[in-house]
């Protein structure tokens, strides 16, 4: 029943979104004692005109 | 003031979306005892290859 | 796979969050066509200092 | 480290959201005591067919 | 219809929360030009174990 | 900037959270070619009350 939510800029390929979630699903079953069909992950890409840090758009940097 | 959030797999038409969001709104206000009008219901869709399921994204399901 | 979250003021009884999850999993099923059991609901309670509307907490008002 | 949120709907240009992110960001500051650089802001948009209010999509009003 | 949600620390006062809110309101009314009363804001505090950079918990830090 | 959002019932200890968000933080920075202080980690425990699957609270299961 965990469920993983990763917020993060765009920009990864289909591969290392791939390698994330099977990883983040291993060390979940591993640390949290879960069957691995118990975990869910979502994956939310905020545009850089989405996202800011100290006042300012990562587009504006 | 209720909130519904909706995350779900594309794919639904948009007549499902108007009911899902009319009858949920329904049963809120008739469980959680609030006026309609104070009820927001927001959807989220989540692309096959943004959501896994056991470590393996959808779209390689 | 559908996940519903309700964010709401505290002060519902057991049974209406009882009602709500049966409810609002009764309409999803119906609506988008899936499986019951792949219907999660996951509820959040603000208190009234941790949620505000026009500016001021709903505890002030 | 403290994050703030904003959904909305969409329709606001590039400088609304700059002029949000960095005024959201100061008034974080001085009102929670934290240093800029430690304030993140993200924005979710939500399309008219996504944001139901009163069991009505946004669209369809 | 904007919606903001805070993230952060425990530790702040109430008073801070007040002005918070409003503030932010403020700000999201100014920037975003929508009515004050359309403007929620939602505060959830992660205690310091609930809450990791780097990898370490902000209470083992 | 990834940030990793945790959703599950309470129960685990605090020995698992610190395995959890040491290696997620380790994973994603494997995964995602990023610097580790750049990953915050977020923990949300919901009881058996507030989560529901097939339209049962866990707490009536």
């Amino acid at each position: 029943m965990p469920t993983v939510h990763l917020e993060m800029l765009p920009g990864r390929t289909l591969d290392q979104k791939r390698d994330f979630v099977r990883e983040v699903t291993r060390v979940t079953v591993e640390t949290l004692n879960c069957p691995p069909e118990s975990v869910d992950v979502l994956i939310t890409e905020y545009a850089k005109d989405a996202w800011a840090k100290g006042g300012t758009l990562i587009s504006d940097k």
